[in-house]
């Protein structure tokens, strides 16, 4: 692959300064256009050593407009970083709407570096490029213009620059030797290749690019850039609006998922107290026996109005020491977040590890409340189920325990629950006309739920149903599954 | 001090139930207008160990809606919070407008903590809580509602519950035993008089609350909660609107600081080449040598439009590795930011240890621009100067090199420049409208340069006046400026 750009290509500084007096008014146009457009760009700057990247990254910051541009390289690794999900670093340093991050190496060093240390095998590779795949595919259709640039250097070069690389290769060694040290060209060329090849999708493309010669080099940059940038701006961008019409269940079954629930659970008032005090006494020892083990828990409540899903949150709060969770009731998000992808929000409160988070609603708004609404189309809701669960994949992977609990009433007892709140004066407030709009479209609920559970219960991320007309049992059930839950995977230490 | 709530108050259980169905209407609906009224609220929840402080946060997250309401702790602190100034997580956790913020301790655990184990004097501690009534000054200034709450035990009662409260203890020993190992009795509440002595203020009053009783510790955190919101609610609250009226210069006086800059210094072309390579190659060894004495540097560049201040920017990151620095172009604050203190936004970029972070632009656009464009009130920008002498004064303690220059040119120049941008297409998006109008002001300028110098050139912090109209000049006086700085700095190591 990478002797097709071995070619020795070069460029005379008069000419690349000669054009430079021409493409730098035509970048700040382009920039000011994807402005308007409200386009986040991504810039990939990867490579092999002593080919330029730095210098690149500083050329982009001196031709473009420096507000609403950020740099961001992934070396020297924070414990607030370490403690999260692989992934989280990257999203936090995504672009918001009309800005560019340029992104030293982002997601692709490790797994290229890991690879070319033969501590990654080739099947390894080939998974993380897989999921760095997956999420290119989403922010691609979110809207963000991904650039990929791979900046090249024959074998010989690359070993006469890298001796001069002195002060810089020093410190990188000292300070982040697991992720720089001993670096051989070969075998990194030979990682490179396999992903670049696996990633190299119509969703962000890869331009290689020689860069013996820097003004050929920089010249190269501009180029793809400005092609980049104007393709984008010249399409009609149509997002992929496909939707699978195969539905997993007909959708004129009138019976869902919701139907299998044995809504006749209750328990006493002494079973009750009993039970409550059972599982509370033995989470609150779960939760500082996670914290040691570094096990962070994220519990997902959703449910019907009135179903009760404070009040659970509750029954699991009271117990935990106030040091140790974080309660997060989902409202309307910020402009931050509005510029965002809609899961930036969620990645931006991933506890650190040994942390647990309790949701009351979440990232499955989108599929329940924006569907039913039409808040979000149905391309935008239909592909949130594959980024929900790659999403929640990663939280997984990454050690966290996750759980999500449907908290399900029938319309009759939500209707009695609303009257009694309008009834109690500190309830009052929790009850809305949005409340008896949101009644009036049960069905188009119960549909909704139905599909959720049906496409997000995966078996590593699985809705426990609730039923949840009592609601002692519920909140047992729920404080129930926590515990054990969580001693599984505490035992599996 | 304490023993004047060791009474034994106590509470049936029945009565405060009984209460409770009247005042959780009530502190919700108080909640409510706060939130129409924009007030941010900071609940300070402080006292000695085995009080309940956690059951009272638990208890009222339970009462309040929970939406706009965060419960924050510092005691497991991360690298992310080590490595910047003291302060940084507790304006990261203050409340923005409309919003709730519970803090544990907050800023008072750690000067108490340290006091009581003898690692710091009596004089240490007033210094912290003299730095603690500024902030509290600034927080109530810019409309925060700081309620502070103490929780008491008398010695009998801490002895029996220290025992009890077993397995927070054991772990809080263990994974922060620097911080909460080996508190007596005694110590720990003479530190805890001195700084609340030093600490009850009008803007933020202290409130003892007498413990042994559950049920009226919670009862008098409901009457202090409901009486401050009234309070905060009812009052026609004017910020204090009083602007000293004592110049420091006579404001008839024509002259300002800036006219005493040599503006003839200039650097022929070969010198020029000369000095910038020099301090360029020596800059890059400067920056990899903080990094690794963990010293983050910190570079504002304010002054005239069309002083160059970009340029001046592109010389020194033009050296440094790009891994290790961070370009800030100032533009308009997000919403989020502006649901806070000005500096906020500025607290949220404080580079973390070893790092470098260059401002186009900065915190003085409060006592240049928003002062000359009446964005702000007198009284406004007037606090801004000790509010910043007070940010500054915390960088730089906690170990950063801050640097602060203004590029300074004349009017003259300035019009040839903006000439010039007319005729250079890449310059022309950088000519605005608003350019020509502030060239119209030129005069409010100065006398608000004039006095932003007298006001914020502190030994810790001074200002460079850079004379710029030539940019050769400036460019080299500036990297010299940098490299000086980071030596001095780096010798004392």
């Amino acid at each position: 692959m990478f002797e097709a750009i071995e070619l020795g290509q070069s460029l005379s500084k008069k000419e690349f300064k000669q054009a430079e007096l021409q493409f730098r008014a035509e970048l700040l146009q382009l920039q000011q256009q994807l402005v308007e457009k409200s386009i986040p760009v991504l810039i990939l700057v990867a490579g092999v050593e002593g080919a330029g990247k730095g210098d690149v990254v500083d050329n982009l910051n001196k031709w473009f407009d420096s507000r609403g541009m950020m740099t961001h390289a992934f070396w020297d690794e924070t414990d607030e970083q370490k403690e999260r999900p692989e992934y989280w670093r990257y999203w936090m340093s995504l672009p918001s709407r009309g800005s560019i991050s340029i992104m030293f190496g982002g997601w692709y060093w490790d797994p290229i570096y890991q690879h070319s240390m033969d501590r990654l095998d080739d099947a390894g590779l080939d998974e993380a490029a897989q999921r760095i795949k997956d999420l290119e595919d989403t922010l691609n259709q979110d809207g963000v213009l991904i650039i990929k640039l791979w900046f090249h250097l024959a074998k010989k070069t690359f070993r006469s620059r890298l001796k001069k690389d002195s002060e810089a290769a020093k410190h990188i060694k000292t300070d982040a030797d697991d992720h720089h040290g001993g670096l051989e060209y070969a075998p990194f060329l030979a990682a490179a290749e396999r992903m670049i090849r696996r990633t190299d999708t119509s969703a962000a493309t890869w331009h290689l690019i020689e860069s013996e010669d820097r003004w050929f080099r920089d010249m190269s940059v501009v180029e793809v850039i400005r092609h980049s940038f104007k393709q984008r701006l010249e399409e009609h961008r149509v997002a992929d609006r496909r939707v699978a019409d195969t539905n997993l269940m007909p959708e004129t079954s009138p019976a869902t998922v919701l139907d299998t629930l044995d809504m006749s659970l209750a328990l006493t008032k002494s079973d009750y107290k009993e039970q409550l005090q059972h599982y509370q006494a033995k989470l609150s020892q779960l939760v500082w026996q996670a914290y040691d083990a570094k096990h962070s828990t994220v519990i997902v409540f959703e449910g019907w109005d009135a179903a009760g899903k404070g009040g659970a949150i509750r029954r699991l709060t009271d117990t935990i020491d106030a040091r140790l969770y974080r309660s997060i009731s989902v409202a309307a998000p910020t402009d931050e977040e509005l510029a965002h992808h809609y899961l930036w929000r969620f990645w931006r409160q991933v506890p650190r590890a040994g942390y647990m988070t309790l949701y009351d609603r979440s990232w499955y708004g989108r599929v329940l409340v924006e569907r039913v609404e039409d808040f979000a189309q149905p391309h935008e809701w239909m592909r949130a189920y594959q980024e929900i669960n790659d999403f929640e994949e990663q939280l997984v992977d990454s050690g966290i325990v996750l759980l999500k609990f449907w908290l399900h009433i029938s319309p009759e007892e939500q209707l009695r629950r609303f009257e009694e709140r309008q009834q109690i004066p500190w309830k009052q407030h929790k009850l809305t006309d949005d409340d008896w709009r949101n009644r009036d479209k049960w069905d188009g609920y119960a549909q909704a739920v139905n599909e959720m559970v049906l496409r997000t219960s995966t078996g590593k991320a699985p809705w426990s149903l609730i039923p949840a007309n009592d609601k002692l049992h519920a909140r047992v059930e729920v404080l129930k599954t926590v515990c054990q839950r969580l001693e599984e995977v505490l035992k599996d230490n």
